[in-house]
Parts: C-alpha cells; structure tokens; sequence
C-alpha cells in the first residue's frame, strides 16, 4: 500500500494486513462486507464481528477485514512507526479511506468474480465512522454502509460536549439510582481518604493496586483510571457473558451496581465497594493478584495510535460538570488539550477539520448509509439517531451498548437487537438488489 | 491556508488570493457563485469568465474567484514554491479542493449574510474537472457545479487516446478537407526540408524563428511547437474576436485554413503556407518581429505547476495515428512518460489514481452537476456528452469551442451557446430554490 496517497515526494509502500473468508460467498448474485477497520487489531475486530459471519450465507457474501493503517501490523515504518511526528505524518483518516479505496480495487483485479459485485462497507464505533464516511467520499467504492456506533457528530459543537458522560451516569442509574449516586460520592471520598501518606497506602491496599500510590497526581490518574472503568463499563453493558475489552459477565453495570446499594457509607466502606466493583470490570476471571492502573482494556486496541488520531483530527470535546453526570466537574479545555498534544506528539489539533472534510450535520445529499445506535451506548450521543433521508437511516436498539448489532447472535439478544439487525440486512439486501437492477439496464 | 490539509506534520500557512465581486449580491435571497480556480491566474480567468458576470443580477449573485495554490500569487512557499520535489508535494487536486471548502467556511463566517446561502462551484477545463469533484466531494460546501469543458474522463483508458487529437483534426477539416490534409502533409515535408543545415536555415528564414534550427532535435520542437498551435486554435476556435490563449481573429480556424487550400503544393510552398498560418496565431496584432517557439500561449497559464501535475495525478493518455489525426503517429508510451517526469520533478506519475479518487465512470450517486461540452472542442471527447441522470446532466454546445459558454455575451454567440447557458441558469435556479426551500422546512 501506498504510504502517501496525497503527496507524491514519498513513493514508499508498506504491507497493509486484510483478512479474507470465502465459505459462504457465491460468484453468481454475491455481495462483498467489507470491514472498513479501526484503531486495532484486525484479528480482534474479525472476532468480534459475528454479525458478517452470521448473515454471510443469507447475502452470499465474502468477508473482508481490512486493517487500518498504523494498527496491529499494518505498520507504514514498522517499528519506527510511532517514532515521531514525521513518521506519523500519514496516520489521518483520509489516507485509511485511500487504503480502502486501493484494497477494494486490488480485490477486483485479483479476484474477477469480485469485479461486477457489490461491495457494502461495515464499521463499528471509529470503524462506523470510516464506513459512513467511506461511502460519502467514495461513493463509486461501495453501494452502501452499515456505521454501527459511529459517533460522527461528536466533534466541535454538534452536541453537547457533556452527553457521552451523561449517558454513562445514565446507564448506572438505571440498574439502581443509588449506584450513580455512590459513584458520584466517591471522588470526595477518593480526595479525603487520600490526603497523606497513611491514607495512601490504605486506599492502595483496599484497591489492590500494583503499584502504591504516592501523591496526588498518582491520586489524580486513579481517578482518571476509575472513571475510565466506568465508561468502559457503559460501552460493553451488553447483556450476555462477553469478552470484548474485558472478560465480563452479563449486564455487567448490574453486577457492578450490586456493590453500590447504599450511597450512604463512610469513605471506607465506599472504598471497598468501588475495589468490589472494579473487580467486577477487572478480575471476572479471578485470577487477577493485583489491579494495574496502567490498562483498561483489550492490548487489542492501539492506544499509540489513537491518542495520535485523538490529537490531529478526532478531536472530540467531552465534558462533565458532576450535576447532570456522576463525575468530577471538568470543563472542555481546547487550549489545554492543544499544549498537551503539542508536549506528546509535537503536533497541534486541527478541531474543526473533520467538519470541514466530512460535513458535519450537511450530509442529506448521500445515500445509502445505516446508522444504528445503541441507547445505553455513550457514543449514542454523537451518533445520528434520527432519519436524514429514506435513504441515511437510523436505527436505535434500546437494550444496546457499543454496536451491539456487530457482535454474533445470542440467545440472549435482546429483541430490539434481533429487529435491527434484520432491519440492517433488509437495507443490505435492497442495496444489492438496486446494483445488479443497475447492472442488468446497463447491458 | 494551510500548506498541508492532510498531515499535521507541516503546520504552515500561506496567503492564498481569491477575488470577491458584490456588486450584485443581494443579502436577502441571493447566492454565490464560486469559481474553482485552475492553472494560472486568478485574474485572467476572472476576466475571460464574462458568463458569471452576466448572470450575477438575475441570481442575486456574489461572485468568487479562488486561486488555486501555486499559480498566480498564491505560492505556498514564495519564490521556493517550484524549487523541488519536497516544496511541490502539496500541489495536488485533493489540496485545491480543501483550499476551496476552507475558503467557503471562511466565507461564511467573516460574511454573515453569506452564511445561510447557497454556494455553486463553476469552472471551466481543469477547472470545470475541480467544480465537479467539489461537489461530488463536499456536497454540504456547494448546492451544484458547473463544470465547463471538464474532461474527467480523459484518463487511463476511459476513452480512447486518440480522441483528442481527432476532434482537432475534425475542426480543421469541417474548415475544409484540404486544410486537414496539407497540415497531415507538412510533417514529412518539414522533414525533407531540413534534412541539412542548408535547409535548417531555409525553414528557420521561411518561418521566421526567432532562434534558428540547428539540429534534428530543434525540428522535433520546430514540429511538436506547430502541432500544440493547432491544438490551440481548436481549442480557442471561437466565432469572434477573442484573447484568450492569444489576440485572434473571429473563427481562427476558418482564416488559418485560407492558406490550406490546395494540397497539392511544393514543400517550399506548403513551408510558406504554414507560417501564414502560423501568422495568424502568433501574430494577429502584427507586431511579432519573428516567431518564439518557446511560447504558445498566455504567460497568464502556469506552466511550472501544470507541468507537476500532468506528472503526478493529471496523468491523461494522448495518441496519434496519423490516419484518423492529422498529425505525425505517436503511441501512448507510459513508461517513457513516467522517466521523463521522474527526470523533470523527481516523481513518479500515478496514472489510475485520479479514478480511485473521484470515481471514473461510475459516478452516478452525486447530483447536481452541469457537464458542458463544445462540439468543437478537443476536451469534450474526455467529458461528459451524456446525460447521466436526472441531476447529472449534459449541455452539449454544436458550435463550441473550450468553455465558450463561461464567457461574456457576445452578439456573435451561436445560438447553441446562448440556450446552453440559459439551460445552465435555470438549473442554478433550481438549485437555489431547492437549497431555500430546505432552508424554511428545517425552520
């Protein structure tokens, strides 16, 4: 693959990873799910992604993974490819398009029954965003995109910057409304048990953490941490027993919930209810001997990566002010998250670039994308959960978390996953159907 | 601007000039015409791009007029901009079009009454191909385009190579079949003619050249510079006086092919024919001394940056056969032309990118788009004489040369071109109307 499609001073190519499955397709009337990928491991995302395998016989559909630049081993500089801001240079959302775009043309080449069919792009949260933009900018590319939980509008002033986190706090209200208030309650609990060294080392050992904690900034990133586990939470609150960040049991913000009945305990006994509950998150296994700060979930996720991507174009304003969310009050502080940037990756943010390429809420004028959310899911609140056109659709799943609607069957789907998932094969099929209706009149 | 719109690596910025005309504009009701500026200077194509002028009133139009980087004045690095490839490498079409949509925002937010009204792109040539590709790739940033004498399908092998040059070939022979023929004549009659250095001397006195042939090289840009002089008329063929690629007279083909009109004429006869003929384009003031073999047309045209981009992306398949052309038979030879743009710019061309991108033939899920073509005009055989659908639509102009129809009313205009440009209004008025209508039904 091309390392720079939009410059022409840099020739070099590099070795860009895809995945193929091809039990179930048919070289007469088939289709092509192409998964447009994301900040991972394409392997992991392959593995949970069991919708494509699962309506792949009823599409006649071969199976393509396509893994993003930058990730797993899809490597432009091997190694170095986090090196520093000049080796970085080509980690933007415009060049992943590009690589689709390339593959899709190399699997027509290569594979000729492939040429004369359709191709539908798949995605999940940053991987919906790909795919709804995919068929935005390359329309010719694919006839259509299923973006599950994509949070597009999660960008400058779209939405609120404090609906992701209200979502969250949401989610825990919900299983119980003491267990939101509990949570709200520990970070002053958190700052009065830890203010020397004694209370430290106790808030340490009642948390089991791997490494103690020694001042306040180590207290500052427990918060962080913790705060982070809920989110997390709140994405997988999917209600069967999982593994997609974590091992997790089913509807694990209930089982979490559990530890947070009564939001009127001392700080102690709030501490060793958030140890039980973060145990829920971080040791469903048992075989956890300590609790590590320094991860939250999957090493299947490229957390280099992404912090870059996070600090060039997927600036993302989040805010909480611990009234209509759970959290600690933290305003949205572009000038702040620039100089960090700067300080990290020696680049600045481009926040309104995103807009600018993709068009923010102006995007009436394509076709053919699903848009489907999850209402527990966080990302639901950059996400388009409303119809633009018959042709931009919404589908919301009410008992959904992040792009429950990807992940294979279970017998313990809740209905509204079974209907949107039938709702998105049924758009599939008719995106098909209009392509080979488009084929025949051109013949 | 910003130098690079897609890496964060290069956070520079330069000064890129676009022209604003008001004079018509309405804040209530109105609209804004948006020239996507092309290879030269801005001012040039302000002046010779009357139709926008002419329709400002009736649309309530404000008229803009957008550089595009590096050409004119806006030189992402001053006197550097063409030093290498490392300073070249962010001229590119992708670019262009971010320059465009920044500009728009910009527009919008430094004019208020701007902001809620309808943009349409308008080009011609290169230009006309950069109004297409806006819309089909920022939609939310332009209602419609009008793209005149666009040949966006002038690559890779989308139509045949030879096209071209048989539309020139047409132009002169519609003037009379003699004239075609003494031109298809006179190739291996220079090649008799200078085959000493007697004879170098003879062809360089009869035409007049401001620098004397010396070698057979000399006589292969001796025959290359006549051949573009052919191609120029036909392409500046216009049914009145006109200066656009130079002062010429009302049909120039018609008074060029005066001096073709028997075929059967000496070499020395038919030498002198050609610089009568050659006169006519390079000399219609009369003031030209001797004629330069180094120009061909305006200075106005940048001929640097083009040069770059016929190199890199603009990669566009030209042949001859000498059979159905009226020139000497050349094959289309990629491999030759990528080491000749490797040696000039130290790239290499990528010949079927510009398909990647914006979709080659199969570009049917865009809308709002005027193809305009000139029967007369060598471009239009890569264009679109077609309509594709309803919104897709084709103005093909009988007695047209290049872009005949963006320029200002002449009382010499054939009727062809005043129903195309009335055609081309009223789909910008629909275009308005719906962009207003949508407006009230959101409100």
């Amino acid at each position: 693959m091309q390392v720079d499609h939009f410059g022409f001073k840099n020739d070099k190519h590099f070795n860009q990873r895809y995945l193929i499955a091809d039990q179930h397709w048919k070289k007469e009337g088939g289709s092509i799910l192409f998964y447009t990928g994301n900040e991972g491991d394409i392997i992991w995302f392959c593995n949970n992604t069991g919708f494509m395998w699962d309506v792949a016989e009823e599409l006649k559909a071969m199976l393509v993974f396509a893994e993003h630049r930058y990730y797993g081993q899809s490597l432009p500089f091997g190694a170095n490819s986090f090196k520093d801001s000049r080796h970085m240079n080509f980690l933007t959302s415009e060049q992943a398009l590009a690589d689709f775009a390339e593959l899709i043309k190399h699997l027509k080449k290569t594979i000729p029954a492939a040429k004369n069919q359709p191709f539908i792009a798949v995605g999940g949260s940053y991987g919906g965003m790909l795919a709804a933009w995919f068929r935005m900018k390359y329309p010719h590319m694919v006839v259509g995109a299923l973006a599950a939980s994509a949070p597009i509008w999660q960008f400058e002033d779209m939405v609120p910057c404090g609906v992701f986190m209200e979502i969250v706090t949401a989610d825990f209200r919900r299983s119980s409304p003491n267990c939101s208030k509990s949570i709200r309650k520990s970070w002053d609990a958190i700052h009065r048990l830890t203010r020397n060294s004694t209370g430290l080392n106790l808030v340490s050992e009642a948390l089991h953490l791997c490494t103690s904690l020694k001042n306040s900034q180590d207290v500052q990133h427990l918060k962080d941490w913790i705060a982070e586990t809920w989110v997390n939470l709140a994405m997988v609150d999917y209600p069967y027993e999982s593994n997609f960040l974590q091992p997790l049991p089913a509807w694990p913000i209930k089982v979490v919930c559990q530890h947070f009945k009564n939001p009127n305990v001392s700080d102690t006994e709030l501490l060793q209810n958030i140890f039980s509950a973060l145990n829920v998150y971080y040791n469903y296994s048992g075989q956890a001997k300590c609790l590590n700060m320094s991860e939250t979930s999957t090493s299947s996720l490229g957390s280099m990566g992404w912090s870059y991507q996070a600090c060039t174009e997927i600036v993302m304003p989040f805010c909480t002010n611990g009234i209509d969310d759970m959290f600690e009050p933290h305003a949205w502080d572009l000038k702040d998250f620039s100089n960090d940037c700067y300080r990290q990756w020696g680049v600045k943010p481009r926040p309104t670039w995103i807009t600018t390429m993709y068009g923010g809420k102006n995007i009436s004028s394509h076709s053919n994308i699903i848009f489907s959310n999850g209402d527990l899911d966080p990302w639901s609140g950059g996400g388009v959960t409303k119809n633009i056109t018959d042709t931009l659709v919404a589908i919301n799943i009410a008992e959904g978390a992040h792009h429950l609607d990807l992940r294979a069957n279970n017998a313990f789907d809740p209905m509204s996953v079974l209907l949107a998932r039938s709702m998105e094969v049924r758009h599939m099929k008719k995106w098909i159907r209009d392509f080979y209706a488009s084929l025949t009149k051109k013949h």
